[in-house]
């Protein structure tokens, strides 16, 4: 076993076992950062993210000859290793840290640096040949290289979620199909209301759904806006002319992202609006989706003392006491996901009001509350779609019967008859616990059996035709 | 019409209506701060606390000899006016401003000043005789005199809020105790779990409540703690010695109320603990009500095609199109008040956050967020007491029903006949629609109707004895 | 004085004044809804929007021929003369109400109906000639009347707050022009970072705002999609054949917006998708705003122990105590505001979350939040803008006279230089407190005089160029 | 390698690999909740805290004689072992699961029931010699056992954090003594105030922190009622008379704490008030520490054109482009602990509200949000005080000299110049630039020398007596 080898920086030195790829700044944020004790590498994205970054920059100063190119080749072929994802065992700072990712940027540059001494042949740390600050981060600061690379990430995050989150609204509405002729009570504010088909409401489901995935585009678009090049707060010090511009075309050919240099870089600096938007869209979907489980959790209530409507896959045994028991456990993990991304939420608002003049420094925890929010969410629903979603069952016969049983009915006479007798029929059969048919047709005499029969068709309470 | 009097201060001078009491820095208030449009006039508790905070001062000022006895007999007059509600109308400053309520602490020093000038027999802005800062704010500063009136007004508003949950809880008791031999299913994750008492539920209602009036206690406590004699950021500066602990004691000789001066002066002028503890006991208790709101529409949703136990006393037809629909709208308009004490909680949640070095300068909006809050919750108990709870009756008879043909009974018989073969004649009742009953005695002889009839009585049902 | 009318609806009768126009659902309301104690009128544009919205229906209905033209026609005229304001008096229901705005759309209803009545010749309360259910709200529902003016509503709130926001950008613009040469150090993590321009830094103020006005445009967007002939759940129940686009064409002609109609009207009729992101959109401005606003306090610290930076327009005395001190009164006001919106956000969140099958019950409490978020933020803007932003000044002599005496220029030097130098100085400088220009030229001779006069002009120092 | 064991429940079957001592149901909670990835033996107080409540179980059960006691005390040795911390790697299910805690009771009830029968000499899986339902969860519900041992587990963790919360107030008392005479600038709304004692300013950080302790001694209060008994309902169906009592004097006296049976079981059952409590409590020392780490990054601002009034140890160099610059990192990682904590407490909000009827099926959330900010508060008080409180140096001279060239001090003339006299020479000062001394003494001869003198000793400036 090789000793460690010694590194140093202006406040000290450390010793760094030699196998390891980071260098003193990686140690010292592992001594100063354990809160959550999740190191970035559980987000390969990121890690891969880091790698297109410090490998686009080295190819802007390559052509602008500004580091020797040879070094600048190995910098790229390093960074092509750590996107790969050769080395994302080396990231091990915490997600969430202090100095605004500096620690999480000198991670990746140590890192590259010393992946590229070896393949130059050199022994790691004899950074005079490749140096994690004076080569790797050439014309960087944290404050660039850093949120481009989360943007990245974001991105790509971004791309799996909506896969998921697409594929759930897909499942709804092939149910929306399946029970198209599945005739049901609707109900406002949870008392009966009108009828409907049940597929319609399924459809619903996906519909709303949908919706976000157009939110998630506007997103993107958002987070696409990169600062590459602004350096330490946007004003490009110690970065040469034209590098900004070169950089990000060169990003967007690694990534095949179409990203772009925002317009003001001081602003884009500390700029934490486009996470707050993606946050709350990640909320508002988180909302929708907990309406939606809230939902299957009611209509599938019972089975003999609640709605009934329909069922949920059975997935475990509901109760370690009430035999027989099945839980809408689905639906439940769905909702407890969404409150976390709601709280997730607060957090990004919270970080991103606490920015100050030319930076915010809290852009690690937005990191930390965005992935593991995407994260979750991007799980959620997969799970809601394959193991609840796909198996739901309509208990057809009893939605029927419930909706000829109903009170409800009585608007459709509404246009017929007028609001004030429908409502004096609708009160009758509420006190008396008669049917709406029995009191207009056979007591009352309000309209005759063929009008009722006209109005009352399965088709027209399924979907409704104007009829007075 | 007299013309108005000219006032002045170091940034200049402002044109005074001869009929108004306050002067030119309530007058810069009125011009600056036009944001809510809501003048801290509709809280009155409000305006009389801080008469309380001027009578005090003066009293502690006088008796330590540092204002002549004469002008602090003045103010001790005026300020009883103002306490007694004669010039509610002066208050006129906006709810939510800037300056950490010295808008707020000097239209209280201007008005009283000029209202013991009018007695004294001068014109209102003779202020040498009467001066808002030398005179009615001496020992003071906003830093301490705003503060402990905010929280003399808290403490009488949190008297009449307990007093509203105090009567909504015993509401809940009261249907406890009538609802007693109701027999009914309860529900766990919306599925049918065990029967119990709807007196039982009626009265948990009341529990959860209750252990509220005892945080409200804990609030009290905690807002109790003033720091009157801090001066401008606890160093009491500028006030005599002695002068707080006095000022104290006069404080709970005027109000009858318990205050006590923190020991920590420093501490006590910026901290906003309290009212983040405050804001969080009006959150839980919002949380509660609305999970008690969410119960009572769940409980008489219906009527055909809910669960129909309960029916909520009609307060309004529900629909401008379906005859007849009524809706439980005291508990929803109850819901959307929590929602509006849990978001008023995160107003005070950021606000304490972004206090500053010896001082937090956000004191006014957590102001408005707690009268706000304090002031709708306290609507909402006295609405959801004397307009739902007090009139809900129960559906006995299809409740006990449902229990009856309810598979969940069976759990009934885990002790008698483990829990396995429980399961599978609860899996069975599922499948075939048949009850527990016929499954257990009749077709698979598991029990013998005895050994059912002594498990299965009434009160087994509702206050069920171990039997195995 | 005349005797009050009775009018009656299927749960019983009620006396009216006479001289009131609204009715007995109106007058329930009233008993019912007691929390804010803050009427709808305080919104004139959402009574104007629900006369639009009954004006419109009632042309559709006119069309389709499903009412009298006569009585359509006055129902025209009548929502004419509320959409006018006349009677925004007799909007008294409280904001936050049960029955998801079902008292709302009465009070439209009545008024519009007692109104036309008037018209007709007749008195108030006979409504066999003009009903509120019957023929002024004839083919609606609450459920598609109440969201549709709703929007409408916030459309043109909408327009009127954006103005205000796109002013305050304009007003941080021209600082940025007028600040362009006072070169001023920029500090990330509050530590002293590189030079820069303060035109810059208040220019990207107006940029990081400018960007909310376009996401402003997309909640437009989303906001303009209208359910009108869903009626109660989306069904289309009681609407006529075609009514529901017609309607929505009336709409667009008669407010002038583009409003569209939902393609699933089923899923429009529940969804606040678009309130909660209208809600983020409102929220990410608020914490642009607060940063902003924090960074103005920062910067304007002091006068001789803080920053000294920039100086705002002193607006009032700054305390009741401390002589001279002026506070940033209008920053701190605004901090708040945002504080109140972010608070609010949270309201909605929860009440859209509470949404349940066919419908959200708690959309009053959403308009009640947005309403006055949109009114709060409009005020902050403009008071920003007017009582602050236009009327900043900068300390030039002082800003410069701190970047010459900084260590943070050091990083200039990298380039040239390498970083590990550059860091050696730099810690040279903080331990010695000697200057960078004397370390690097007279002592450590590491530069020349030349190079350094070459590198730290006040143009590169204000606008680095790359120099190596 | 021997083969996996077949186990079964109502739904159908499982294939267990030998090895692992949980069972089927484990096994379905494995395949249907992946949303965190985190598993619950992360938190071995959890763990251990199911280990007491199935023992005490077990224990009253023998008592009680309902279960056979020689499999009674094979539960408690296998409990035992539990405790001890043996199989915390069989605790795998995910942190966020449905089912209300179903899948970790039934996790616990498996690996128990299967470590007892190996002690038996029975093979893993014979579950007729010990059931995990049948035996280990006898008298038990997840309802009540899970709830249980979350308290418990609560509670051990509250005694971890609460110790490392009361380390950090001292330290930062110990800092209030080092700095007793240091003088310094108070300062209100960013603006210089009054002078004062560094000393007294970091003492108040230790007094608001010690605060904190007293409000988790509450939650511990709250935290300490329990349910045992309970079992599905509430109803204590199921369990024999006297059980309730029994196994909560047993669960006393092994875990050696005080947990008192809640008098409604009802409503204990469902109850999540306590978890809000101790989240809000949370919350609240979160926003305090917040508070603190705000002000320590702006009192070390600087170092050149900041406030620079204290030093924090260098941890880590701050930039990868700027020599020489550190950064306040391990505040900066506390703040954002903060924003976690801050959002958890919404995260645990929303659960709480969502909770229906008998059961608040939400707790697994509830748990993941309070263990996560129970742990990441307690790292974050550690390493704040270890790697910052500690170290922090004061900047004395520069301090005082900041008091004496101030404005600020001018207050203290107040008493005997009068407010408007002191305004004057504020306003004076500032516009000139001159010294408060200056002009007194020198120029308008206010006062003498001999008098200024004795107003401003240092001793009557950082604590000042009243002289007038």
């Amino acid at each position: 076993m090789k000793k460690p080898r010694i590194e140093h920086d202006f406040l000290g030195e450390r010793a760094i076992p030699e196998n390891v790829y980071y260098g003193i700044q990686t140690e010292r944020a592992l001594e100063n950062f354990n809160i959550t004790g999740i190191p970035i590498k559980v987000e390969p994205v990121f890690v891969q993210a880091l790698g297109y970054v410090k490998k686009a920059a080295a190819m802007a100063n390559r052509d602008l000859g500004v580091i020797d190119p040879k070094i600048a080749d190995y910098i790229i072929a390093a960074s092509d290793r750590v996107i790969a994802g050769e080395f994302n065992d080396q990231f091990l700072t915490d997600m969430i840290q202090g100095g605004a990712g500096t620690s999480v940027n000198m991670n990746a540059n140590e890192v590259i640096a010393n992946v590229a001494l070896e393949m130059m042949g050199h022994e790691k740390g004899e950074y005079d040949f490749c140096h994690p600050n004076n080569h790797v981060n050439f014309s960087q600061s944290t404050n660039d290289a850093y949120p481009t690379a989360f943007r990245i990430a974001l991105i790509n995050r971004l791309t799996v979620y909506s896969h998921a989150l697409g594929s759930l609204a897909e499942a709804f509405a092939q149910k929306g199909v399946e029970f198209k002729n599945v005739l049901k009570m609707g109900r406002t504010q949870l008392q009966d209301a009108v009828p409907m088909s049940m597929g319609d409401e399924f459809n619903a489901f996906a519909t709303t759904l949908r919706e976000e995935l157009l939110r998630i585009e506007d997103s993107k678009n958002l987070i696409s806006e990169i600062n590459m090049g602004a350096t330490a707060i946007g004003t490009r010090v110690n970065a040469p002319a034209g590098y900004a511009e070169l950089v990000t075309k060169h990003l967007c050919d690694i990534t095949g992202l179409k990203l772009t240099l925002a317009h003001d870089l001081i602003e884009a600096t500390y700029d934490t609006g486009a996470y707050v938007q993606l946050s709350g869209v990640l909320k508002r979907t988180a909302v929708k989706v907990s309406k939606i489980c809230n939902d299957l959790r009611l209509l599938s209530s019972g089975p003999r003392t609640g709605l009934f409507e329909i069922n949920l896959p059975p997935m475990q045994p509901g109760s370690s006491i009430m035999p027989g028991k099945v839980n809408p456990v689905i639906p439940e993990v769905v909702n407890q996901t969404a409150f976390y991304v709601i709280g997730a939420d607060l957090t990004v608002t919270m970080a991103a009001e606490a920015g100050q003049l030319q930076l915010n420094v809290m852009e690690p925890v937005i990191s930390f509350a965005l992935f593991t929010s995407l994260a979750y969410m991007t799980n959620a629903c997969n799970t809601l779609r394959e193991k609840c979603v796909v198996g739901i069952t309509a208990n057809a016969q009893h939605t029927e019967s419930m909706v000829r049983n109903s009170i409800g009915i009585v608007t459709q006479l509404n246009p017929v008859i007028g609001y004030e007798l429908s409502a004096e029929i609708a009160k009758e059969a509420l006190l008396t616990g008669k049917s709406v048919y029995d009191i207009t047709v056979n007591e009352r005499k309000i309209i005759t059996q063929e009008k009722w029969d006209e109005i009352f068709t399965f088709e027209n309470l399924i979907r409704p035709v104007f009829i007075r």
